[in-house]
């Protein structure tokens, strides 16, 4: 069998640990399986490496934060290269542009293009685990690339799709995906099995155990993925396709996310085309735009508001600033004191009045809605930020999501 | 004017001293002239790195050795790139894999094979500033390189060389090259000019100024060496080709080496072939074999003593004790506790009698010297570490180095 693991930053975060993630690593090779590891930066590299950054400019091109960045799954990989040698296996460590992770040009938020198999195919061929760095890759021009947040699971599935490997585990530091944040919610229950598409929102809702890009990759590709944690052998989530029978829960899981910020625009003309360019512009700085919410009031005029990370409100406020005159913005506004709670579930197109409850859950706790957004298997909600454990907990009750496991993974 | 500048691991130890380097290569790049910069890894970054290491494993595969320390200039090149771009002037970093700094496979000690000049010269056309990092390179298998101590002096006097630079300054935490160290002797001057073959012997010698790989490379592709401080304006050391009227100085400098471990083979037979076949193991596991003394004293017996340098040491032990019975060898011991003390000068060939006055010097100071060797210009005793000092200044004081400056460098 052919499994490609990720490891992320918490499991390497110290020489002990890495060592026991090759303990791990060579016990799966020693059963006679064929693998590739991907691996995260080592716990705060990331943000040692940023804290650098500050001190010299407030203003780095992008192009040169990836050259950094990407140093900490170099010095990743080679630790634990050298790990898995120490205990008598053949190995190789790859760094992205060695593997050949072809990328677009988009720094800090480079989307893969491409993935070369025959080094690591060579490799494997050879009896060695491969140990690649993730969320980095190399754009046409030979510079080097990063992925962007949760870059290395999008690199461990696009790396399992590429090589057609017959499973793809994701080691984190929780051991699975779960209802609600067991953070805010102590009797959140783990989840055995869930769709892509759930995990999908779930994944773009803020449930950190994986980022969206790679669930997107994994449902694309067919690529079931087991994320489990690196601490325990417990058998962890399995995201795949799921069948109907195994869509019965209503809601699935409650999410929330604090990395959200909010800019209205008031008195927007209300004229063709108009939100076509503020979007447009707000595009091609690569800025992602979440929740848009337009509200045309009264007679030619409207009040535009949309969310964004609270990463990119800065760059976004800037492209306001720009565009502001030219489009004919009165004045805008913005809010980082804000946060998203969602429901997500696959059943929940089938069940009207699911968007009711979430809201009456909500409106009991004296919760104001600030947005409202809803898709096929997910409404989502923007309220102040210090009422989110409150709303979690609020709305994992109002769906019954407490309660023991009711079956083990099967898959 | 096209110039190669390098600055070492303390010159850009903390992100204050990068944004200095970074203001310093701005000078000189809004005078007019097209600037290339080498720099090494933040100050200590190299032994944290190592650190790690010991506590994963005692033997790390070389190969990802060099995957790990690679990342350190990584980082460099990064973060100076930032600190010029914030200073308002085009900029890119390169890695070595990326300029096409191609090397052998010896990894942790790889040669220059060959400098592709294509991408620095596009971006030299193009205004930038180019940003290298020093220390590295790839070799055929498209695997990272590092070239070993030194390693970015190599790379900065290489890189001038390809790109047939008309300066090549190396920045470093000391004025120049002086007569001797001058924590050591207190008088010591600084040479405003060194023949390469001088330098070349002081670099060997352990005067840590410039590694002797770099002024072989500067040597054999006459670029001259410009060795000066980044924390002043003063003029340094030319290193450059010297006629013989500059050569009228018998001895230069005093040099001194404390990594220096000597190993003592006793009773081998004396034979021919016999000293290929230890030299020949020894180089194989590419261990530099410095002094090496054979003294047949005995009918058909030798000893044989050699020098490497410490951290050799132990590879160097594992080879003894492997090929000894083979070779014949009956027993071996190792001494760490010495030191390397040498005099240079071009002037000596044609002045017999130095080699007696260092002799002379060391004998009044109750020095013993344990080993001896000459060659056309300089003269090296090992001696007890412990007595280092004392010699440097005993040897400083016989070749009336002292004194001042003679003459400012004019080239």
């Amino acid at each position: 069998m052919l499994v490609v693991q990720k490891y992320g930053g918490t499991s390497v975060a110290t020489p002990e640990r890495i060592r026991r993630v090759a303990q791990r690593v060579v016990e799966v090779h020693r059963q006679g399986h064929r693998v590739v590891v991907v691996v995260s930066a080592m716990g705060d590299t990331t943000d040692e490496l940023i804290n650098l950054v500050h001190k010299i400019t407030d203003n780095p091109p992008e192009r040169e934060m990836d050259m950094l960045l990407s140093t900490g799954e170099q010095v990743s990989i080679a630790l634990l290269a050298m790990a898995i040698n120490n205990l008598g296996e053949q190995v190789i460590s790859l760094t992205g542009p060695q593997v050949g992770i072809l990328t677009d040009n988009v720094h800090t938020k480079a989307r893969i293009l491409e993935i070369k198999t025959d080094r690591i195919n060579a490799e494997l061929a050879a009896g060695k685990i491969v140990v690649v760095a993730g969320f980095q890759g190399i754009n046409k021009a030979n510079d080097i690339t990063t992925l962007g947040r949760g870059g290395s699971d999008t690199t461990a599935v696009a790396l399992a799709a590429a090589l057609k490997a017959d499973l793809c585990e994701i080691y984190t530091d929780v051991d699975g995906v779960f209802t609600a944040d067991p953070r805010l919610v102590p009797d959140a229950r783990k989840l055995p099995v869930i769709s892509y598409d759930e995990m999908l929102e779930l994944a773009h809702l803020g449930a950190g155990v994986l980022h969206y890009r790679s669930v997107e990759c994994a449902k694309i590709h067919g690529i079931p993925i087991h994320v489990r944690s690196s601490f325990n052998h417990n058998l962890g989530t399995i995201v795949k396709e799921v069948g109907n029978m195994e869509k019965a829960m209503v809601v699935t899981g409650v999410a929330h996310d604090l990395n959200v910020a909010k800019i209205g625009l008031f008195d927007v003309p209300d004229r063709p085309g108009i939100a076509w360019r503020i979007f447009r512009a707000l595009a091609d700085e690569n800025i992602n735009v979440d929740m848009i919410i337009q509200s045309a009031m009264r007679d030619g005029i409207n009040d535009i508001s949309f969310t964004v990370s609270q990463s990119d409100l800065k760059k976004a406020l800037a492209v306001v600033e720009k565009i502001k005159d030219r489009v004919g913005i009165a004045g805008y506004t913005y809010d980082e004191n804000v946060a998203k709670v969602s429901i997500v579930g696959a059943g929940m197109v089938t069940n009207p009045g699911v968007a009711a409850m979430m809201f009456e859950a909500l409106a009991r706790e004296n919760i104001n809605l600030e947005m409202i957004s809803t898709s096929e298997i997910k409404v989502s909600c923007i309220i102040k930020a210090h009422e989110t454990a409150r709303a979690v907990r609020a709305l994992h009750r109002q769906f019954g999501l407490s309660g023991e496991e009711d079956c083990v993974a099967s898959a």
